[in-house]
């Protein structure tokens, strides 16, 4: 038998995987960026094989037995910390047969691309037909997961995304918002309604927003000698940690959008080329989790991108890319950030409408998981929510309805959840930045200076730590307490509320 | 034991191969189109895992016996054929061990990337240091397969791009060429001195060249639908057969340098998209070999490319994408595609200089492999061939000297003489569909439909039949006669001796 501990067996398994991922991922990017449309299906069957490739390796036998062997062997803390990420990875696999993950990937990629055409047309049937095979295959793997961890459904499958999170705490945390956000809300469209705004005059060419939106990731601090911002239909952040792959998406009349996307995947694009450079390939340099992902993306859309210091770095830059326009001045631009709107679209929509979309979710993707309702619900369930949350009439209009997000034709259940548990994050980090700096208060122009302050902490609590702690202990190292609603309520309310 | 045919099994194991092989191919394009530069270690890494990983998989010890046992089942005659090349592709697999096919990929992914920078700079001394790993590891590659296949070591490689073709075979058409070569090429210069020929005054515009290289490629019939066309250091035709991706490369001064190259990979890319669908994954699809392959990129550069007919569609659309200009007439046209120089570059040359910068690339690399010479006996061989052959003075620049091709330091030997192994066949192509078409003549205007039925020919002839032949069955099946390089000697005659 052979003498090499079998942590490092594992550690070159990982490194493996990682290597064989960085390929699936930019695939995946480009699939979003720039492959043709009759290319879909090979490239479909392309990563369903990698996924069940990488299944395999997460799955083979001898890994059991490495895995118990090296928890008995003497590893430092950060060791033991990545063999308990190894350990948990590869229970979730073990949960699954690969033609499961096979079938998964299929599936999702079919949905997926079919999807833009189907959101496009206002294609609810057609739509319903990929995504049923989507839903039948995710709700087997909930299945699995639950027998094997002895919990929920639906908990199993946010557990992929946030571990340790449960229905239970988000009924909690959910129920709450809905007690003080809607009063809140009426509140800001009611002081707002005597609010004067000038709106900017378009078009705003595409290559001069793109120049802008590059010009803010590098005031961001993105690397762009180790990323790529790009068009997508939908903006993500992919690639791997050493190549990090931004989109975004352009409007001729509307450069806001183009911009507050850059923001919010600049804020995950960092993260990622932030994450321990020489633990790379090892589950503990990964991201600690979805929510924490988004706590990243929202602090830079939410608590940086919309605030007043940051308008005060905008504003110049806008002057410079579109020529000079009232609508620019520092405090129009800080309003028109600010500006609340009970809207249609989630990726749109203010920080103070947002959790009305992703509690809506939530409770049908929950529902749709258990069991308890069908595809065919949906669109009903879509109306009233709506009605309900933000008082808006969606009938028949389900490309902005439930065709709008790519999270469900994906497979992603139990993903939602993480932009409000991010955006409550962000708001406990902003607490802690704010007392050490004076950067991010509604009233303060800044300098790149301060901002460079915000990413230092931020890189040192956050980005540095990988999968080193649980979340909650992340959270405790980072503010001194694990997850508390009431910063985000606090900021909410001192943003809005006055 | 199972009850499946063992031709079944071998079929399957391909199309794994062929759906992992595509997520390398994107990679791959993607490293020389969008990479950023601190994604090159991560991207190698990758590719190197790949490799290795297919190398594994194309050496299973089962499969040995699962071609001996389909050798005996009954099986069709495309079957049979697909049955040879996957017995064809093991053999050579198995010739090398998974430690020198990772150990490849690593160090050309490493000198290639390098190289980039090290070519601009003219940094000959910089080159050779990684340059060394990629021949070291190429020696051993060609001792391994010349040991399996009792032939030379160059030949051995060779045979991985042009089965059955050896330097002995290459000797003799070379020999030839160099015979009557220089005196033609003497006779069209002094010819031509005394020719008028208007240049374009430039610039052109990028974008608008982009436009009309889309065009151009549309016009041959690429299929964006399952394609596209991008910018690259060094033009070259990649992706998968279901999405193929072509580049070009822009300069604002010239737009003939990126029209020519789009021509000749939409000849690579038509190839690639009309290979045999029903049969995509297994071996027999493939392209026959890479000088067929160069004789559809020639085919469409030199012998489509550079016709009077081809100018009279072409002039109309450059009138249209850069101005109206005396230079887009369409004889002058035709003179400035036939316009022979003796000039440094490779990818520039026209058909009638371009075999000088082949021959001196295989006497170079030929001698390196069989180790007569070293890497730095290099430049002084490139500057004594270049005056032999060409009549032009080099020394001391590497960058239009022996750094300008991508060939060597991804270690690619062996595939030059493809390029005018493909110009012979090409010529020979023309031969047959000129005898049946009114088209491809020197002095004769052309409509679309005229290029339809050229195009018809080939996808009949070669594209079609994938590699169910040999080679040289290919060119007899379609021209009544395996490789005669009498066909490039009378087109080379015909277009350049009068």
């Amino acid at each position: 038998m052979s003498a090499t501990p079998a942590y490092e067996l594992l550690a070159a398994g990982n490194l493996r995987l990682h290597h064989l991922g960085h390929l699936g991922d930019i695939a995946h990017w480009d699939q979003e960026t720039h492959m043709p449309p009759r290319g879909a299906a090979a490239r479909g069957a392309a990563l369903a094989e990698l996924a069940a490739l990488l299944h395999r390796l997460h799955t083979e036998p001898a890994l059991r037995e490495h895995i118990e062997r090296a928890e008995q062997e003497p590893l430092d803390d950060l060791q033991r910390a990545n063999l308990r990420e190894i350990r948990r990875e590869w229970q979730i696999a073990n949960a699954l047969p690969e033609s499961l993950v096979q079938a998964r990937s299929l599936a999702a990629s079919r949905c997926e691309h079919a999807w833009r055409a189907q959101r496009q047309a206002n294609d609810w049937q057609g739509f319903a037909q990929n995504f049923a095979d989507v839903l039948r295959i995710a709700r087997q793997e909930a299945d699995l997961l639950s027998q094997q961890q002895g919990v929920s459904k639906y908990d199993a499958l946010i557990d992929r995304f946030e571990p340790g999170m449960t229905a239970a705490k988000l009924d909690r945390l959910f129920g709450d918002l809905k007690q003080w956000l809607p009063a809140l809300v009426q509140r800001a469209l009611e002081r707002q309604a005597s609010e004067s705004v000038i709106t900017p005059v378009g078009p705003f060419s595409v290559s001069r927003q793109a120049m802008l939106c590059e010009r803010i990731a590098r005031m961001l601090g993105f690397d762009f000698e180790a990323g790529r911002l790009d068009v997508s239909t939908h903006p993500f952040t992919g690639g791997a940690p050493e190549d990090v792959r931004l989109t975004t998406r352009y409007r001729e009349d509307d450069f806001h959008q183009s911009v507050m996307a850059t923001i919010h995947e600049t804020g995950h694009g960092r993260y990622e080329q932030n994450r321990p450079r020489e633990w790379l390939g090892q589950p503990v340099s990964q991201a600690r989790s979805m929510a924490i992902h988004e706590s990243q993306s929202l602090a830079f859309e939410m608590q940086i991108g919309r605030s007043y210091g940051f308008a005060s770095l905008l504003a110049p830059l806008l002057a410079e890319a579109f020529g000079p326009q009232p609508a620019f001045e520092v405090a129009n631009m800080h309003r028109l950030a600010t500006r609340v709107r009970a809207g249609l679209i989630r990726v749109d929509a203010d920080d103070l409408t947002y959790p009305a979309h992703v509690i809506l979710r939530y409770e049908i993707e929950r529902a749709l998981i258990e069991g308890e309702v069908e595809i065919a619900d949906i669109p009903a369930l879509w109306d009233e929510k709506m009605m309900t949350l933000l008082g808006l009439d969606t009938r028949g209009n389900f490309r902005e309805g439930p065709l709008q997000d790519v999270h469900w034709p994906a497979g992603m259940f139990g993903y939602f959840p993480c932009y409000t548990l991010g955006a409550m994050y962000a708001a406990q980090w902003a607490t802690v930045v704010r007392s050490a700096y004076p950067v991010l208060d509604e009233r303060v122009a800044i300098a790149q200076s301060d901002l460079n302050a915000v990413f230092d902490w931020l890189r040192e609590n956050i980005w540095s730590q990988g999968s080193r702690w649980t979340t909650a202990e992340l959270a405790i190292r980072a503010s001194g307490e694990a997850l508390n609603p009431a910063h985000f309520r606090a900021h909410l309310e001192r943003r809005y509320g006055r």
